[in-house]
C-alpha cells in the first residue's frame, strides 16, 4: 500500500486509537460480553460493521501498515455513535503483550497477506508461532474465524490450525454461496465475491464445549 | 444411471469380477507390496488406469450399480495385461465382510454421491457408519484419499473424518491446479477440468507414523 499523508498524520490524534494497548491487558472487555479482535483490519470496514451488528460486543481492529491504520482511524471516529470498536496499530507478533491470557473470545484473520514464498512463510498470520500465541490469549471456548480468497493460504492455514492443536468447527470453501447476514463483508471479499471468486473460510475451536457435542 | 443391458449380462461372466469377495477376506494382498481399494469406481477408468501406473500393487475396485460395475468388467476383463486389478459388484456397507482388520493400505473415494438431502445423509461414503468401517480396515499406517466437485460433500466429509478420529494429512481445494502424474483423472473429474470447475481433495490418515511427523 502506498503511503497516505493525511491518514498517517491523522492517526495519532484518533480517538478510537489505544496508544497504549499493553495498559489495557486483561482490562479491555468491562461491561462487555465478548471481546473480538480482528487482526489485519485494513482500512477497517469489517470491525466497523461488525461493532454495528454487535453493539454488546467489544471490537478491536489491529492494523500494522500506518496508512491503513490512519484511514481505519478516521472512519472509527466518524462513526461517533459505535462506542464499542478500538484500533491497535501495531504489529501482531505482540499480540500476547496486547491481550491477557484468555481474555480474547473471537479472532478474525481476514484476507491476510498470504506470503506465498516458502522463506517467508514465518510471516503469516496462520503460522505456528503466531497459532502458539491465539492458543494463549482465547478464552476457554474461543474461536478463529479465517476468511481469505487465496487458495494455498486456506490449505495452508487448516493443516498448521490442527497440528497446533485447534479443533476445526467449520470448513467452507464458497462462503458467499449463503448471504451470512451475521458476518460482515470486508474491502477485498467485496472485490472477491463481484469477481465470481470464492471466499474460503474455517472456523477453530481452542477445545471441545463439553462431550455430546462430540 | 440408464440400465445398460449388455454390460448387465457381461458383468457375471467377466475374468476380474471377484464374485464371493468374503472368500478373499485377509488374502487379498499376496505378493502385492499395497492394497488399493476405489469404492464407488463407476465404469472404472480410475482403478484402471492406477493399476497400470503401479503394477506392485493391488487394486480393487468396488461398483454397487450393476450397469456401471459391468461396463468397467469388460474395461477390465480387455486390459489383459493388467493384473492387479480386481472387481467387486457390491454395496460398500458390506465392505468389512470382505477385508480383514487393518487389510487395506489406501481407500480412495472418488466424485461420491453427495446424497444432499439431510435425510440421505447416512448413505454418503463419509457418514459415521462407513468411516467406523474404513478405521477397521485400514492398515496402522493406512490412508483415505477424497476427491469431489461438490463443496458441501467436501465440507461435510473433512468435518466427518476428523470428528471421527481420522487425521488430516494433505487437503486441496483446486486439486487440478498442478498435473499430479501420480494419480489418475476420473471419467467425471476430466469433465470438470473441462468445464473449469475445482477439484477438492482431502487425504487422512488413521495416525501419526511417528512423533517427528507431528
Amino acid at each position: 500500500m502506498r503511503k497516505v499523508k493525511w491518514a498517517v498524520e491523522y492517526l495519532s490524534d484518533s480517538q478510537k486509537l489505544v496508544s497504549h494497548p499493553e495498559e489495557k491487558k486483561s482490562l479491555w472487555k468491562g461491561q462487555y460480553r465478548l471481546l473480538h479482535v480482528e487482526i489485519g483490519c485494513g482500512k477497517g470496514n469489517y470491525s466497523l460493521e461488525m461493532a454495528r451488528k454487535y453493539p454488546d460486543e467489544l471490537f478491536v481492529a489491529i492494523e500494522k501498515n500506518e496508512s491503513a491504520a490512519g484511514i481505519a482511524a478516521k472512519k472509527f471516529d466518524e462513526a461517533m455513535e459505535v462506542k464499542n470498536l478500538f484500533l491497535i496499530h501495531g504489529d501482531a507478533s505482540l499480540i500476547d503483550t496486547w491481550f491477557a491470557k484468555e481474555e480474547v473470545d473471537i479472532l478474525h484473520l481476514n484476507f491476510s497477506d498470504p506470503w506465498p514464498k516458502k522463506r517467508y512463510a514465518k510471516r503469516r498470520l496462520s503460522s505456528a508461532s503466531f497459532l502458539q500465541q491465539y492458543q494463549s490469549i482465547l478464552s476457554k471456548y474461543g474461536q478463529i474465524q479465517m476468511k481469505t480468497d487465496n487458495e494455498k493460504l486456506f490449505e495452508y492455514s487448516v493443516l498448521e490450525f490442527l497440528k497446533a492443536g485447534f479443533l476445526l468447527d467449520d470448513l467452507c470453501v464458497n462462503y458467499r454461496r449463503e448471504p451470512h447476514e451475521e458476518d460482515a463483508i470486508t474491502e477485498y471479499e467485496e472485490k472477491f465475491i463481484a469477481n465470481g471468486q470464492p471466499i474460503y473460510r474455517c472456523v477453530f475451536k481452542k477445545e471441545k464445549e463439553n462431550e455430546t457435542d462430540s
